[in-house]
């Protein structure tokens, strides 16, 4: 196989995407050619090929080769494998030179190279690509490898971070061949179907960071209208199809407790456990990542402000259902974890899983619920329906919808989320020193604020005397919001805001109990505009019960994943002259 | 009352201090005069006393004063009350001018004047001040009516930050009189004892900023060389003198518990409840106090980065304890603190108090002791023989020490410790606007990181090519660090330093359960010094397991009691040139 690998460094193929709007299709003929010169410099590129991955598009470099293309009268062939599935419908496709060196493969050639050892290769539009020596190098991690000897596309389909040029762009550099027409065939009929074609109906007014999976935030502006958000406004994170569980034969199964494997109904779970009731508030790992972006390109999707909301969840503890199955000293002594399986699932069957410390899953003070309802209702399709773990003051991620499993273990779930992902690092880390193991996952979250109103760039009236500030504050694990500063002057001078627990002329919600303060305060302030300033750089930080407070600037605390972004959240707004009062 | 003070306005009497070096004694006579102009000028400043109070001495003010006085002929008097007690042969003593105007008090006059309503005369080396005034004014909140209708030596004996030029002077603003020789005579009498006399032995590296009451903390170079902190350089930090207490009659208190007031010897203590050790990190809510006061001035001891200690502590569970003597959910329902007194008393009786919330108290997870070992002895003197709480997480005004009485209660410690200090506030906020009810008491602190090597103004060699930084971090609430950042290029580029739990050499200790990181990492890392670097600015941040991180600058986290001042700590260095190398 490395031969057949090597055989390419003779006859190797360049490509280019015809979709560069810049670039006219007439002037590129329906011939294939291959420059020896320009393969390799973009051969040469492959080392790069993380940053690539995370770079910008290059727009520049790419036309430039372009340009250098048609000036040396090279000629190229493109052709579109029109795929039947909906992916191949969007605007990231693969445009295939055609070359009777290519040699070609059947499927059955492609599953045998399934693993490192007997090298890894993939299909992607008919094409065959030995990514072997790219494992390594995927910024997903090995996720790759359960695409090893099969097409990538249903999982391209799960991850629409892979339909941008530049990760065509690397594949290229991997093609060995092309597959067999039986072969692609066979492909074609088993990829008809599109995982997120049940995906529920979705609030107009929400912000889409990603439509496959699902992730989108409501615009800031009206977040922090309410104290409790509206489900269907609620931040959504999915990172897998939405699962259709039908209630009837809905079972959630628990492990690691004596007596073997229990199987719960939801009507069990409703009748057996007492029902409680808490405000929670989730945030994503990944809310305010779009910050992160500005000092440098991180990975993930682009967060505002908004992946963080306030909701009421009610359902049965999991302390007490934990407890009812058995869990006692002897499994105290033992377990370390509480691992939660989801019913969504990936191609392959991976359920989406997390897990979180066994004594935030067991104190009385946890407060972890098994949710069968939000703000009064059955939980919605995209928030776990019909059952779903809320561990409050814990990020987002361990937060498992759609809940399968539960087990008691003394390991952390090996998910790839848990494991690989949601964890933080040194801005001096990157994906060349990176060592996942190194860092704790995420469980709680630190201290965070943002400033909901006004928007950046928008304006104030000197006329109307006074700046409104409007935001929100929270923190992990439980640690009250004791106070938000708030500046307009870039954070030279500061005032304190008022909190608040509720809606406005609603009675504020009692105080909580120290190490319980699950829910989000809102926050406002009228500050008065300095006489003659032209522009507010209007700051706010919050502090915890614990004192905590927030990182000042975003580079210190910038990390290759963009998560854990809670740096002073700054908006400019232009102050505009006072016409009326300088009449 | 008020006539009399009022009468003051009609026969002001200048004050100045003899002590002043450059005001020579042969040109001021030992006769009295008042200036009126003068006199008012002083007035005028009244309104300005707390910010006076903390302010530089302002000896340009001052000698620009001595020099208007030569200037118009003034002729000042002076005489010194040399009290025989050891704070009345300190530096800071009262120049009092003499004037047959001043009314004659008797001890029983002033001892009327003991309340807001009737007015508070205080007395200072034989003279009366009506403080009335001034009360709502005093840096240290209203234990300043302790002294009301008395004597202040014994209280300015116990804190020594009266012991200072501009309190005198505003002291004087209030004079209204002199004592009787016979009052005089009996408070002289009641003043000889020092309740300072009896304080242990000290090691001598310690760096003193109090000696009365005492409070120390060892030279930060130093601090990181051993993991357990030995304990006579353990900081100190007294808030009275030291009591003696006798083990053999020694009882320690539980109220608010079925059946009435508990009472424990030190034996039933140590035999009737399991020994429990646990290491843990103490620090002061002021240290690193000494940054802040870069920003601008605030109250407190002048903490450099070694108010922060690490030790072993040995003793009964407070959880065990309470759970013997009765404590359960119908006590939980009502009670929401664990009250705790100290032996250490100010002369009033009042004894040093603090209090901590329930859960910790009485949690598995809380690890609340009653000490009586630290570093396997016997609790030493300064550190609360024979008795102290060690409540691991917490800052440490709560783990009283010399522990008389425990409080389960529905109110937190009315102390002024806890109701009216150690609590933080923005920067905005300061003595004329401040609530102390507005914030709650420090309970957990924040994430805290400093470097320990190298020190601020020494230098390295560029031919040693490496700096090798050292320094200690720590986090509250259990929350265990998980990296620490070192940069030396003021914040530029990041490194990740060497965790440490343990002195080298040894087997680290294993992973604290989540939650139950109670003592800090010593760190370390060696930093090629970049070729023709001429200084080095080092910096260190560090993360906890919650992922909260330090602040990056000090101002906007200024306080105006210098507490929770944990930005990052900058250092810097110069670099030698490397002369060998460039021979």
């Amino acid at each position: 196989m490395q031969n057949l690998k090597n055989c390419q460094g003779l006859a190797p193929v360049f490509l280019i995407r015809s979709q560069s709007s810049r670039i006219s299709k007439s002037i590129i003929p329906s011939l294939s050619v291959w420059d020896g010169h320009l393969s390799s410099r973009w051969r040469s590129t492959g080392g790069h090929g993380r940053q690539k991955y995370f770079s910008d598009r290059m727009p520049k470099f790419r036309f430039a080769l372009a340009g250098l293309l048609a000036g040396t009268g090279a000629v190229l062939a493109y052709k579109h494998h029109q795929g039947k599935v909906e992916w191949a419908a969007s605007s990231a496709q693969l445009p295939v030179t055609q070359t009777s060196a290519l040699p070609v493969y059947t499927l059955e050639d492609v599953t045998k190279h399934c693993s490192l050892d007997s090298g890894v290769w993939v299909t992607y539009k008919g094409e065959v690509y030995d990514i072997t020596e790219f494992v390594a190098m995927h910024p997903g991690g090995d996720k790759i490898l359960l695409a090893a000897g099969g097409a990538l596309e249903p999982y391209w389909a799960l991850y629409a971070v892979h339909e941008q040029d530049h990760v065509l762009e690397i594949l290229s550099e991997y093609k060995i061949g092309v597959l067999n027409t039986e072969g692609l065939k066979k492909q074609e009929s088993a990829n008809t179907s599109d995982p997120y074609s049940a995906e529920p109906t979705r609030h107009p007014a929400l912000q889409i960071n990603s439509l496959k999976p699902f992730n989108a935030e409501p615009p800031a502006s009206i977040l922090s209208d309410n104290y409790i958000t509206p489900s269907v406004i609620f931040f959504k994170r999915n990172h897998l199809p939405v699962p259709r569980v039908d209630p009837e034969t809905y079972r959630l199964e628990i492990e690691g407790l004596p007596g073997g494997v229990a199987s719960l109904t939801l009507s069990e779970l409703k009748s057996c456990f007492p029902k409680h009731t808490i405000t929670a508030t989730l945030q994503c790992a990944g809310n305010r990542r779009s910050e992160m972006n500005t000092v440098k390109q991180v990975k993930g999707l682009n967060w505002g402000i908004a992946a963080i909301s306030n909701a009421t969840w009610s359902g049965a503890r999991l302390r007490d259902v934990l407890l009812h199955y058995g869990f006692g000293p002897e499994v105290a002594a033992k377990a370390q974890h509480v691992q939660f399986e989801g019913l969504d699932r990936d191609v392959s069957g991976t359920a989406y899983g997390a897990s979180i410390p066994l004594n935030k899953a067991v104190s009385e003070e946890g407060d972890v619920l098994l949710a069968y309802e939000m703000n009064g209702e059955d939980l919605p399709p995209d928030h776990g329906y019909p059952v779903r773990v809320v561990v409050p003051g814990i990020v987002g991620a361990r937060n498992v919808k759609w809940l399968g499993k539960i087990v008691v273990s003394e390991e952390e779930s090996k998910s790839h989320w848990q494991q690989n992902d949601y964890k933080g690092f040194s801005p001096g880390t990157d994906w060349d020193t990176v060592d996942f193991k190194s860092a704790p996952a995420i469980q709680e979250l630190p201290i965070q604020s943002a400033i909901t109103h006004p928007a950046e760039g928008t304006s104030v009236d000197s006329s109307d005397r006074e700046v409104t500030v409007k935001g929100y504050a929270w923190s992990g694990g439980g640690r009250e919001v004791v106070r938000v500063d708030v500046s307009i002057d870039g954070g030279k001078t500061w005032h304190v805001a008022e909190l608040r627990t509720g809606d406005k002329g609603q009675h504020p919600a009692p105080p909580p109990p120290p190490g319980k303060a699950w829910a989000w305060k809102l926050w406002e302030i009228d500050i008065p505009i300095p006489h003659r300033a032209r522009e507010l750089e209007i700051v706010c930080k919050a502090v915890d019960s614990s004192y905590n407070t927030q990182p000042d600037t975003v580079a210190p605390i910038w990390n290759l994943r963009g998560v854990l972004s809670n740096a002073w959240h700054r908006v400019k707004v232009k102050v505009n002259e006072d016409l009326k009062g300088e009449k």
